[in-house]
């Protein structure tokens, strides 16, 4: 047989394949990556077979990281994530881009972004998932953590850009979730979106070197006042949320972050915590994923389609009550 | 015919309902409102008729306060109400209440709690409806809105305590939202939950009278310094969200409250900002009555319900993942 062939012959049997990502495998990794990416039916039946059969992990640390663009995300997860090779852990770095739902996708488009992490045997990097909206977007990047994890990658990485819900989306796939942002007094501080605060067990001001050394100090001080007004995470050890500074450029105080995203992580595994929330992470994407189905039918259902339309138009003109007309179009769908 | 018969022909036809509220009657008002709280299908159907034929008004103003049990909710939301009726202003006071969905309601339970407010003609006074879940809570306040406006109410004020989604849910429904708070200097201000902040257009410290004076105006500030930590609404004049101190006690700067929220409700009103926030209200509350309905018809559906139940137990064991979870129930479902 010709290596192409045998290549075939692993790839379209789920198991096969299941077992070489475990085995660890990067071709078959990638390979089951892009099935689980694949919005083809069949390609969906085969990526659940694939992920019913992979080994679980429970011991890795999946850090969400959103930041806005140019605030040094790239520099940061490089530096970081050789600092974590080095150590001897495998380093695995995904993303969730929502302009990705549209355009293809922008963040980890290419790997020159992160040329000495690319290279490093130790990590692996993928660039977003595209098309199928945010929710499946997220679905297929829930999906390749558990694909890197049964692959032997340890530390998980989930970036993001701040838009939209993608970091809701990424803080309900992660165990730790931080935010990085410049170096900013006052008045600048004002770009942090709402909600984003509240779901940042850190954020971490970077650029703090040179003349913008002290700016991000006070940056720092600033969001940890801000971060006091916010109530901790039930159970969480004293003193989180928290704000720090680092600098990806000088790659000082770079790990102290994963240092301390892993001593928080650590506190919530003691207590049981770690996998009480991933076991709700768990169900709640079921229950979303069951939503999404339900709206799905609905919405390939046309005359309920047609009619759900018809009518959000005539509740927002005040033409008639949301209540009466979901009514109208429940009646319309389950009387298929 | 005697009067009870002569009251239960209007109580029973919803269109003279309709008409009896418009022309302001409070015992119509009344027995409409306790219509669309009714659980029962036909009280359902009479109570939509009853919402389709109301006249609408759209320069009300809805304001949303919350505030945690203590903070003073009920003697600001009285000292307000005067003083809004002695303006010849017309004040409805309605109620989100969480924790009437299991016990029959805590707030506004009666009006002892405000009896100069509930003695004044021009003012309205509604306990929260209790039982069916925060989303029928919320659900039946919203239409209790709209018959408080068809009857001539045109400052409405929706009170909640800081209890799960029910500022959120309260938030949705009104034009402008306040946080009620107490004086409480650096770590005392933990209390405020995650995610409040970020809907809030309005945090009034109250309190601000003697001994409490100063610590009320450190908080305030406080909360300003938070406050700028978040991007501001869409098309909102500079300076909001802001933060306030008010006295309920000594009916100082409650006023100023009301004064603040119909500056903010009025510029909003010149770009059509408020409009279009009514018409997205409107439509993502016709988008979450249909999820409802979507929700409620499989849980009422037994088979589906039951391999539902089984399916979030095994995704949260891992032994299966959530889409494959899923799409084992909506097969079940769909081929109802």
């Amino acid at each position: 047989m010709s290596e192409t062939s045998q290549t075939t012959a692993w790839a379209d049997d789920p198991l096969a394949l299941a077992r070489r990502v475990a085995a660890g495998e990067r071709r078959a990794l990638a390979r089951a990556i892009t099935l689980v990416e694949s919005t083809r039916g069949a390609d969906r039946d085969a990526a659940q077979a694939l992920l019913a059969a992979l080994p679980r992990h429970e011991t890795t640390l999946r850090l969400g990281l959103s930041g806005s663009p140019g605030v040094g995300k790239s520099t940061f997860i490089e530096g970081l994530g050789c600092a974590l090779t080095a150590r001897g852990r495998r380093v695995a770095v995904l993303a969730v881009d929502p302009s990705s739902t549209r355009s293809g996708g922008s963040i980890l488009g290419d790997k020159t972004r992160m040329e000495r992490l690319a290279r490093d045997p130790a990590a692996f990097i993928r660039p977003s998932p595209s098309g199928g909206g945010l929710g499946g977007v997220a679905r297929r990047t829930r999906e390749a953590i558990l694909l890197v994890e049964a692959a032997g990658f340890d530390a998980v990485i989930v970036e993001t850009v701040g838009v939209g819900q993608s970091e809701t989306m990424v803080a309900e796939m992660t165990d730790v979730f931080a935010l990085l942002v410049g170096p900013g007094g006052g008045d600048d501080l004002q770009g942090v979106k709402r909600g984003v605060m509240e779901i940042a067990d850190l954020v971490v001001v970077n650029k703090a070197d040179g003349d913008l050394a002290p700016a991000a100090a006070r940056t720092a001080t600033d969001y940890a006042g801000a971060l006091r007004l916010i109530r901790p995470k039930p159970g969480d050890p004293e003193g989180w949320p928290r704000a720090m500074t680092c600098s990806a450029l000088t790659e000082t105080g770079v790990v102290a972050v994963w240092d301390a995203a892993e001593a928080l992580d650590a506190a919530r595994a003691a207590t049981g915590a770690k996998a009480r929330a991933r076991r709700a992470q768990a169900a709640r994407w079921f229950r979303f994923e069951l939503e999404e189905g339900l709206r799905a039918a609905l919405a390939a259902h046309a005359p309920s389609a047609d009619l759900a339309r018809a009518m959000e138009r005539a509740v927002a003109e005040g033409e008639t009550t949301p209540a009466a007309a979901a009514q109208r179009v429940l009646a319309r769908f389950l009387e298929l």
